[in-house]
């Protein structure tokens, strides 16, 4: 018996990980005049009190440079129905461009950019971070949160997007 | 505007958290003889390369001295239909008793518990760990895995449980 990984059945790893149910969140940030939007489903809340959200960030993304100067980020549940704006925003803005720049938005209490249809924000300031792997783990803790209109959250599962395995 | 918390709307920050979408997993442990069983939603892949899975656990929990001193867990998905299974392994162990003792479980590659009516597993290496407010949030590398069945996974939607905002 071997547990070293030499012997990991990456069929069964790929089948496993894909029974993992995710939702989809725009994350937004920003830093002295500079900001962005990304699509996140590797993110879950970790504590009650005080309340920590941590989100799984890709180590060549543009918005994890922000996010650890700014010590800021916040996370918007997208609606069902918006699953087209959350493939959009999945694209890297090194290939999209600057993301935000035709579609409306507001900002957050603490002046992050917030999109106008999603359900509502949580901001978060960044209590710490971890290096996993390709991507880094960031946690955060709200610090101000908004409903922006009623709705049922967009899954994964809706979206058909295939992001785990 | 403040956004040091002092302001924190807490209707607004519950009905955002409660947004977020999860699954339901049973997450198991063993150490020098001493083995349990929990469930868990804080759940989430966070790298594809190398593979790696985050897990938040209460600090009281009976689980995290295990996980953390044999440095294994594995994370098995329920199925839908099993909201009472996943009821009665998310009390805790100090109230339940030895969760394991009158259910059917074989064990994984590396020796864990292994319930058999879940889709498989993913056992993991535990690579890391942030102490995150009420919680602790382990990071582990999957070593190995196997599925058991065909199934959709349980959702906490299906569930119809709520452990978020």
């Amino acid at each position: 018996m071997s547990t070293d990984g030499t012997q990991l059945d990456q069929d069964a790893k790929k089948s496993v990980l894909r029974l993992l149910t995710y939702g989809l969140y725009a994350v937004t940030c920003a830093h002295q005049g500079d900001t962005n939007i990304f699509t996140a489903n590797w993110l879950t809340q970790v504590s009650f009190e005080p309340p920590l959200l941590a989100v799984s960030i890709e180590n060549d993304s543009a918005s994890l440079p922000l996010i650890l100067a700014s010590e800021r980020f916040a996370v918007c549940p997208f609606a069902t129905g918006q699953r087209d704006l959350a493939g959009a925003l999945g694209r890297p803005r090194r290939k999209a461009g600057d993301k935000l720049a035709n579609m409306a938005h507001g900002a957050t209490l603490g002046g992050l950019p917030l999109p106008t249809d999603t359900l509502g924000y949580a901001e978060c300031r960044v209590t710490g971070y971890l290096r996993t792997g390709d991507s880094t783990l960031v946690v955060g803790e709200v610090i101000a949160a908004g409903m922006q209109r009623d709705g049922e959250p967009l899954t994964m599962r809706e979206a058909g997007f295939r992001h785990s395995g």
